[in-house]
């Protein structure tokens, strides 16, 4: 019910992994450019992509239209007319195609392709049947096209076949395209009277993008709409990785059904970042996670939603979940300057709204620092004494009406503390409401810092609102607190984001580890490993596990007992075997030889009983005390190999308290996976137990990531369960895992 | 920062609360009214309130205005202005009170309130000191009186005292006063030619009132307003009580910053939810709850922003955040019939609207049904075969430019399983959404369905939205999909909370159980109670404890082992004895008379070591592994006693997992808490454990609730923890408990 209308979100991001992690070697092509070997990390996806050059695209010098019609009543007549007019603005020649028409709207008309007088920048298809046309443009060496026609893959799978038909025409004629099931909206007229820096939006439904055009109307400046339709060829991610280094894009807004490929995402949004470009998404899909909640995999803890969710995190990717959120988020981003401090102060004319807002502002995560005791004297010759200027500010409503207005805001604007004033005004009382809008308006020209109004009132005619307020390109003005507060936050954490963002394919491995040969030689394809053989794959990545020792006889349990040291743990070892402890196959604190020799006996007994093969028994060091978690390889059809950690035990399986990150990643994110953890202060030490040894968990989260990378296409599942983390300065030692191998 | 502007969060509910709960006798005045006790619960609180009988405060006959001014340039000029215009709009008699002015707008003045010419049903007191005109106002009889003036609780300590000697005078004169501190916001003008059901408007600051009295200019009747100010004497609940009672009102919309009494509030919800007269409320304090996180005792497990949710929740109280949330959901419920069914279908003319829609929708969670294979059939005659019509409905758009448009609509509606219908209406594209949004305002008169529309556009000029949908009664329209889906769950959720709502007031125990009495005897005012003597107390109320002895000597304790039964666990017993099982002063599964022996030594040994004093050594039943919960007591400043349930162990200690409630509260209540646990799953039984005797849980949970309203004035702290539910039909046992008595 809920899938993507645009039949994107099946497409694997597997496709273009390929190249065997040990033996590097130029591979195939990605996304039809040339990837060579050193775009590509150890698990074979790429690392880089090409920005494609769209500035021809949006700006063509010539078009052809194919297809053009000027008959009374047909569809493509309209379509037409805008296009002409369209190209008349941006200045580019356009020429008709039709086999019939000698002329459309009075500009000659070329029978075909083949026939055009020029080579064109942009090719745009008005036809039912696009495939033939496209085979003709990569002989005419069009740039790029677009395709209008519906019926490919929103329509189901013979749809979905004849897309391929046309992705693999388009992949041979080294033409860019745009859809198919696309529109007009690449070419609607932009305000050009508007100023500042600009949104650019993407949206796989032209429909759920009209909001945000329509912030023209406003005041608020769109530079660019790309309307990504079927997403056949041109995707979301090539118009963020574009749109990121156009000067006069201020935030990128993008409405995403479904992502055609997680990675190329991921690489764009890592190019956004890096130049600080904001990107705020609506991603369709909070649901989907409820279908894959039955799992009990370590992988399946978080559905495919959360990785959606990691993965923007990871990348500084802001998500939010209205068209409304989108639009008030990315204006503000758009326009805002990189804040001065993060303190935010509430600016009312009544102590209730400013206690309200301050307690909603506080709630979303926003600080509000105390104004200091000499900028509160300073307030107070304006405000009278009985009125709290702490923050929230509560001016009591009459010095708004006079000049102490101004001084108010200008005195709470130079406090270096401050770097976002936010004024809810709820309700409009001209007197006041008119002269309190224009000074903040005024105020905001003659600073850097951010000037937030919230129109309270619903009605939103007053011409306080609609003049003054959207007369201002400098005050961001919300018509709610809740989307104030939103925007607000995202702006802060935008720029904590990019101020310290390293890419993480900066660093990410591009060869195999030296782990890697001795791990491979442990996979048994298609099969579950035996916990000793899923141990020594973890040994080989430099994950501790405890001494242990397969044995078939009780004599030599015993002996393997002496050399480990006593107590020990003993537990039946097979390949098959699930659910140890519920069929009574791990024996903990055995303390003497006698007690081994007969817990060897039972083991086997159980398993003769219960039909379970061995493979042997193991004798294992009994580890101390310490917290138990959960460390994990999932996959995700969208990004491929993600990890997991989550906190052990059987309240946690309830609680599913898990984080989980999409590779690759740095230290920094393995710390903030654990930081996402409810159940995180376990990790500090509760009821007198010692600080459990982070760096050892974040390590080995590390190396498991390492594995996901190296071994992804050779394991199926993978769980470190439980990793038992020790004190402060002990370690973490894997007291048992679970290996599928594909 | 975040205090009341209105000086009521700190009057404390228990002032009513003087009857000892084993002597019920005539109690004192509640709220200056009489109260006896047939109308207190166990704990001496009430449970019912007389509703003052506002109508001559709404609609006074003659009213006096105090301080009344026409002089040029006067503050109170402006104010006498506005009350003569209401006056004259409500047909009552005014009389302006002056000592020197003989006339006030043509008006004659009387010098003094003595020399009234007639009782009042209101006097309006503009002057700065209104505590000698409430003396004078009541020998002249006067029903009601406001206060404008400032300078009162709001101002700090001087203030309150002055505002206690105002209640004090307003208790004696047996006048019902609005304020002080508020304003002329219950005399404003409101639309006279709006019908259909109406809003009810009670706010403790005026400014933040607003945008809901503004809600009239969008075609949305609002009936009556109260500023209630600092309630010194009327407080929201009177207004809530009395707006449930009256035809006209729809809904009741509140803004709250403390509550003066919390059970007055829910005595006041109560009669709303009898009456199914829905409350809608922004309460402040959403962030206080953090200054409660530090503790450990498990009634503080919550804190008291969510006792306030629990208790809203208990009584159906709707709680939001943001004024434009207020706004939309009032509007809703006030206007909208009872649901025909929870279904709700999302119609668009977008796919990708649909699907987006229609995840959030689900993300809300509403219930969308799948349409039967016959009404998709009778869909598909208007709307193409390619588009999705199981719900979300798309049309594709083309549909809605014809009559296909209004059949799609009317067919949708006429289907028993749904009740609402929302169709997000985008971006507006006059020649489609014209014509859409008139059908859906036309369908709408001919339906008791609800029909929610989205108007998506940021602009809100349109005249489709301006002239169509807000002409519209019957349409229920909105400008964000968020606030829609926010409406239509509240909408939703108050008919299930309604139809199936009992009192808990009519049930709630008016006299000690016989219980109480052997309970008292167990108390030790000011002390912690040993383990053993706080199990008695438990026992007492019929809550299972192990069986155990506490004795003195090792042969006693051998003696009770063997009367008991092996294995017991013995614990160290003590009045002030905290963390017993970190010091080694619990051991369990002992065995044989000479484990006894030893420990009994060892323990002892360790107390003496440690400096802990003993009454002697708990001896006790091992019980078999089940669920640990915790059920505890805690005490709310504004609520009074409240009952917390959580999950036991170390992990969820550090995951806080608890419910709270505030008595009284029925069974349904007790299971809805155990249900609200984010590890109620543990309850059911996993990894091969039998399902948790949940009845039994329940049981526990209402035998604390009645010892917390029996003991809650002799008790300071109460925690069950753990308590220990066994498998289905076993019962629950408590295996310690914390008691400490004031």
């Amino acid at each position: 019910m809920l899938g993507s209308t645009h039949g994107t979100l099946t497409t694997d991001a597997r496709r273009a992994r390929v190249v065997a992690c040990d033996d590097p070697r130029p591979g195939p092509t990605v996304h039809g450019r040339a990837a060579d070997a050193g775009d590509l990390d150890v698990s074979g996806r790429p690392l880089h992509t090409d920005v494609p050059d769209l500035e021809r695209f949006f700006r063509p010098e010539s078009v052809a239209v194919i297809g053009a019609s000027d008959g009374e009543g047909r569809p493509n007549t309209g379509v037409t007319r805008q296009l002409l007019a369209w190209a008349e603005r941006v200045g580019a020649r356009l020429h008709p195609v039709h086999p019939a028409r000698p002329a459309v709207f009075g500009i000659p008309c070329v029978p075909s392709v083949a026939d055009l007088p020029e080579q064109v920048d942009l090719a745009v298809l008005l036809v039912a049947d696009p495939l033939p046309v496209i085979e003709e443009l990569a002989e005419a060496k069009a740039r790029f096209a677009v395709v209008f026609a519906s019926g490919f893959a929103e329509t189901g799978e013979r749809g979905a076949a004849a897309q391929e038909r046309l992705a693999a025409a388009v992949a041979r004629s080294g033409i860019r395209l745009l859809g198919p099931n696309t529109n007009l909206n690449a070419f609607e007229e932009f305000r050009a009277d508007l100023d500042g820096p600009a949104i650019a939006l993407i949206t796989q439904s032209g429909h759920q993008g009209r909001p945000v055009f329509a912030l023209q109307e406003l005041g608020i400046r769109v530079s660019h709409w790309a309307p990504t339709g079927n997403e056949a060829d041109l995707e979301s991610a090539d118009f963020v990785s574009w749109f990121a280094e156009r000067p006069e894009v201020g935030a990128i807004a993008a409405y995403v059904e479904g992502l055609k490929d997680g990675r190329a995402f991921l690489l764009a949004a890592d190019r956004a970042a890096r130049r600080g470009v904001p990107v705020v998404v609506v991603k369709v899909g909070r649901t989907e996670a409820g279908s894959r909640t039955a799992a009990s995999h370590t992988g399946k803890l978080t559905g495919a939603d959360d990785v959606v969710d990691a993965a923007f995190r990871q990348f500084g990717v802001i998500r939010v979940d209205g068209l409304d959120e989108l639009q008030d988020t990315a204006a503000l981003l758009a326009r805002a300057r990189p804040p001065r401090a993060d303190g935010v102060v509430i600016y009312s004319i009544s102590g209730g709204t400013g206690a309200h807002a301050a307690d909603l502002a506080t709630a979303a995560g926003l600080r509000l620092p105390e104004l200091s005791t000499a900028k509160q004297a300073e307030l107070h010759q304006w405000i009278p004494a009985y009125l709290n200027v702490a923050n929230p500010v509560d001016n009591g409503g009459h010095p708004v009406g006079d000049e102490r207005g101004r001084k108010i805001i200008d005195a709470i604007l130079a406090d270096p503390a401050v770097g976002v004033l936010v004024c809810p005004v709820t309700g409009p009382f001209p007197p006041l409401s008119d002269r309190l809008v224009r000074d903040l308006v005024d105020a905001a020209e003659t600073t850097d810092k951010l000037v937030c109004v919230v129109w309270g009132s619903p009605v939103g005619t007053e011409p306080a609102y609609r003049e003054t307020l959207l007369g201002s390109s400098r005050v961001a003005t919300f018509r709610t607190l809740g989307n104030c507060l939103t925007a607000v936050r995202a702006h802060l954490a935008h720029h904590r984001f990019t101020d310290g963002y390293r890419s993480p394919f900066d660093e990410a491995p591009r060869t195999p580890s030296p782990s890697y040969r001795k791990a491979r030689a442990l996979l048994r394809p298609g099969q579950q490993l035996s916990e000793h053989a899923a141990k020594q794959l973890l040994r080989a990545y430099g994950i501790r596990v405890p001494r242990e020792q397969l044995v078939t006889s009780a004599a030599a349990a015993v002996r393997a007992a002496a050399q480990i040291g006593y107590p020990v743990v003993m537990k039946a070892s097979g390949a098959r075997i699930a659910h140890k402890t519920e069929l009574g196959l791990v024996k903990i604190g055995l303390t003497s030889a006698s007690q081994v020799r007969d817990t060897y006996r039972e083991l086997t007994d159980i398993a003769r009983y219960e039909g379970v093969g061995l493979d042997g028994v193991l004798v294992c060091q009994m580890v101390e005390q310490g917290v138990e978690m959960v460390v994990g390889v999932g996959h995700d059809e969208l990004f491929g190999p993600t990890v997991t950690v989550g906190l052990g035990g059987v309240l946690v399986e309830v609680l599913r308290d898990a984080a989980v990150r999409v590779p690759p990643f740095g230290e920094d994110q393995a710390h903030a996976m654990i930081d996402e953890l409810r159940g995180r202060a376990l990790l500090d030490g509760v009821r007198g137990r010692p600080p459990a040894d982070l760096d050892a968990l974040v390590e080995v989260v590390l190396r498991v990531q390492r594995m996901a990378l190296e071994l992804g296409d050779d394991i199926a599942e993978l769980d470190v369960n439980p990793l038992m983390v020790l004190g402060r300065g002990q370690g973490a030692v894997a007291l048992d895992a679970l290996v599928v191998c594909r």
